[in-house]
């Protein structure tokens, strides 16, 4: 107490700087996000999701043989330990696949024998796919496909959730996704990962944090409900009609606006042509042009807010094509983001300092316990 | 970007107000920690945890019939559903008591049938004590013990521990230990649940970010350590040679000191008449002996940079002297600050607003990919 100067409660911790950091740069202006430096569009164009991953974990590209043994390290983690699997198997089939994956990434702790954090990273990053497609399929009845370990990540998902291998199209589809999910500076379920690592607790309980984090409707599973929106529409003649009853009713329409972004989000930009190509090659074609509709009936009324489409607009989209359960979609972004939530992680431990702010009392003083009949 | 003042960086958000609370207040300079309003002496001397867990979730102290159905609820909760115990007797015997109660909560919640958030608060208070208990029968071979719906959580737990209950002096005694770890204002713990209950995920998502917080050794664990402290002097004429020794080499003596804190914490007031007699109770006197010489021997040295014991000082030795294992220390911890936990994130998402601060870049910008060879 004591203090002279007035209080300031910063709810949200908006525009708060909590720590400095060389992970993510995201220009909200101008849409520039960049990994480590790099523009995530430059990375989609030459890269793929483990050398980002490399990128982000490590702070800079590998060379060639740096890449083999890490590719080579999270791929030996792609089978669960047996016990692990036997367990899995035993849970709930209608258990919420995001409970599923924070249950079974805190499990995985029980089977740790890595020497160090990076080790460990690979190992919850390898195992994270094969938890939720294992689980996606015990839950259906289905007999569990043990992962192939000459495939990549977003490769393998695909496999194990299908049974058979993608082609090539789909698989860098997927590949693409897992990039442009993977890393997005300091969002709340990244920022519940750095507050779990300042205990200097471990990396399975920051990861089972960030997935915790990152199952609230307000952050994860917009791409879900964007989804869900665009089939309840229906076709694209009926968007105009919708968009106008949804922000008439002042709903939110999912998908569109952004705390950081003020311009398009460059991850949108991304995510929309492969949607568009899915859709096609699918025979879902309607569903992407139902999309498109409601964004152009949308953009009508909200650009002139600086209110533009996000990630989320597409990205379901591009999941639904790829035959992908609508439940699932926030466990990958999960899997695809715990690369970032790790390296923000690993970075802040670097140069430590617990995480433990005030709240405002604003409740009584002094108050008297008075016996259970005088109440 | 282009904002004109100079950043500051909050590390630790230290000082940082994050949120109204009307539940703690700490007076760190006076000793004085207030559950709602009442001191915790007041409601050591008066009350009972199951009675404190009502006041810190409501508000107020519960009328008769309020308490009896509280009180009724919990107790249902007591027993774990059938699937969940047999997962549970297969994990590793290896496991730590931590990793296994955030996987149990975790779990949990695939078995949640709760109509509202308050009665899946109960749920999680009244099963965290049963998964640690019955865990720490099952890594030992021993047969499970049910729980005794007759009990009170303090006192049953001792029972589903021990597989007897204990005499009335010692369930008092774990219920005021119980007591006094239930809240303390925005503790690192407490603050990862706000952010997971901030994008509005569930109560099972938010206890699991604050058992994977409290599991670092700068947040829970420092009983534990005090006791081994204590342990290894092994005598009260050891302790003034081996604190000189601690505190000349600069280490830190495991429960001395608190950011908040700056006199006597008044949970270790509370804690050191019940270390006391229960060790002398139970034939350990010289542990709460050697105990009290380290704390004459630090108090000498650290008294002047008002360093002083706090409620980790001698929380272990009442533990110890209770018959409980070491790594059960900080899962005890977690079991009793669910309560304080919950009902910070149900006030906060009453007037919620997304946690999401920001980091600040301090990286390179516009890097140019370079194929892996030119590396």
């Amino acid at each position: 107490m004591g203090a002279q100067e007035p209080v300031v409660v910063h709810k949200g911790l908006e525009n708060v700087y909590v720590c400095e950091s060389n992970i993510c740069f995201i220009d909200g202006e101008n849409s520039r996000l960049l990994y480590r430096g790099y523009s995530v569009e430059d990375l989609v164009e030459n890269s793929f999701y483990e050398e980002v991953a490399y990128l982000l974990l490590y702070g800079r590209l590998p060379k060639r043989e740096e890449l083999s043994s890490f590719v080579e390290s999270l791929r030996q983690s792609y089978e669960l330990p047996k016990v692990m699997l036997d367990l899995l198997k035993q849970f709930p089939k209608n258990a919420h696949p995001m409970d599923v994956l924070r249950t079974g990434v805190s499990m995985l702790s029980f089977f740790d024998n890595s020497s160090d954090d990076y080790s460990r990273a690979l190992r919850i990053i390898g195992a994270m796919p094969t938890i939720v497609a294992s689980f996606a399929r015990a839950r259906k009845g289905l007999e569990l496909v043990a992962p192939k370990k000459e495939l990549s990540i977003a490769t393998n998902f695909l496999y194990m959730l299908n049974g058979n291998e993608p082609d090539e199209e789909d698989a860098r589809a997927m590949d693409i996704a897992y990039i442009v999910h993977a890393e997005h500076e300091m969002n709340a379920s990244t920022f519940s990962c750095i507050v779990t690592a300042s205990t200097l607790s471990d990396l399975y309980s920051v990861v089972t944090s960030g997935i915790a984090t990152l199952k609230g409707p307000l952050h994860g599973g917009a791409n879900e409900r964007a989804l869900e929106y665009f089939l309840s529409v229906g076709s694209p003649e009926k968007a105009e009609e919708a968009v106008e009853h949804t922000l008439n009713a002042k709903q939110r329409l999912m998908g569109f606006g952004h705390r950081v972004y003020k311009n398009y989000d460059p991850r949108y930009k991304i995510l929309k042509p492969l949607a568009k190509a899915l859709s096609e090659k699918k025979g879902k074609a309607w569903v992407y042009k139902t999309a498109e509709a409601v964004e152009q009936a949308a953009l009508k009324r909200l650009s002139e807010h600086k209110i533009f489409p996000n990630v989320d607009f597409y990205s379901g989209i591009l999941f639904h094509a790829l035959g992908i359960e609508t439940d699932l979609f926030t466990p990958i972004f999960a899997m695809s983001r715990s690369v970032g939530w790790i390296a923000h992680a690993l970075e802040y431990v670097q140069n430590n300092r617990l995480i433990r702010p005030k709240a405002y009392y604003t409740g009584e003083l002094n108050k008297k316990y008075t016996p259970i009949d005088q109440r």
